[in-house]
């Protein structure tokens, strides 16, 4: 070992406030691995901090002469490079089905839980990020950021169905990768972390078992999720 | 081993025709295992046949002693008692992450596939079966089976747009199970064999990578899938 690796995590007006879900996957599955990392903050806007990893989005990952970007292949790079340390999927079964939990969250959860917070989120960006958040946003999701408010009861209601899935598997066991988390608890993670701290919306019921998996994810790799505040009223989880 | 183990299956009119998912998942996870099974033709209504299970749904599996009902409690079963055979799960891991496959197929594209197959499913069942299907169904869905087709369009994108998890992790490997098919490739498979076996309806585009999957699936196992015919006219693959 020879110093930690270096992170490129998103961050808001306030640097402290650290909120991308893929940036998240990747912090935690740091801790899984049990490797220091020191995070420097990164605004949409900065493409040139981190031009030198062929591409504008985050997480980007610096690992001594190695960079890595995209969280899929951050994991890949981690389990193939620390295979000694705790691993991310489990042996080939588990990575190759942690690959659909990935695009499941990815392209199913995470498109619904945008047009929950994203009026919230906007407000808690850097000033300079603004323009090209709402120009992207609002191209990719055709309407207003604004707008996206007024459907929130609407949506808020497709999202609690559209986690069934993830509610009945942890009705039935700890966490997704089963009785200790592992990548697959990182992926779900990040997206309700993403709603935790940009938004004080309660996106699950108190009892939803999400809920209670979703304290346990908070609290562990020595509470690293919980250490990030809330958005002021938050109470996703107790 | 002492003689084959015995599968109660749902059938139609037509006893040869078989398309439950359901049965079909565990159809795939004995050939999977390399055993032997006796399929025994059941309809919806023939409650008595299965009393001894103590419930009224299939799949139903006997093997000599022991009763098992429900396909991920076969499935179970099948790993733990035949441990020495190919395994369905590919270890602790792989089996965690196959819960959230089978609950997402389960609960959010059977009932989205039943929307769609339901009008054509009813003309293949046997007459016995028909009023008590229809009088569950239409409770089920809060609506007639023959409204159902007039939702046909709207709900055939919405399965489209749905199963695109499924769409992009079989885009980037040959299984979800990774480099060989297992029990969440059986799962998927059981939801689009239902609907090939019963309806005419192309559920998938012939690029699709679903499609190119699928029809491996159908060629699994010594053919077993494509031993049974499509419905009239169905071309989800080639």
């Amino acid at each position: 070992m020879s110093g930690p690796l270096h992170l490129y995590d998103l961050a808001g007006a306030d640097e402290a406030c650290r909120f991308s879900p893929n940036c998240w996957r990747t912090r935690l599955a740091l801790a899984h691995k049990g490797l220091a990392v020191e995070t420097i903050p990164w605004r949409f806007t900065d493409k040139e901090a981190i031009a030198f990893s062929g591409q504008g989005k985050v997480p980007v990952v610096r690992d001594r002469e190695t960079t890595v970007f995209d969280s899929w292949a951050i994991a890949e790079y981690l389990e193939k490079t620390y295979p000694e340390r705790p691993s991310l999927f489990g042996g080939e079964s588990g990575h190759a089905l942690c690959r659909f939990v990935n695009q499941w969250v990815s392209e199913i959860l995470h498109p619904l839980i945008a047009r929950l917070v994203l009026p919230d989120l906007f407000l808690i960006l850097h000033e300079k990020d603004r323009a090209y958040f709402r120009k992207t946003r609002e191209a990719a999701f055709g309407t207003t950021i604004e707008a996206l408010a007024d459907e929130r009861e609407r949506n808020l209601a497709l999202f609690r169905r559209t986690v069934q899935p993830l509610r009945s598997t942890l009705a039935a066991q700890a966490y997704v990768a089963g009785t200790a988390p592992a990548y697959a608890d990182h992926i779900a993670f990040g997206a309700l972390q993403w709603a935790r701290v940009t938004s004080p919306l309660a996106l699950l019921a108190a009892d939803d078992p999400i809920a209670a998996w979703f304290g346990r994810m908070l609290d562990a790799y020595g509470g690293l999720g919980r250490g990030m505040p809330a958005a002021t009223g938050g109470q996703i989880v107790p």
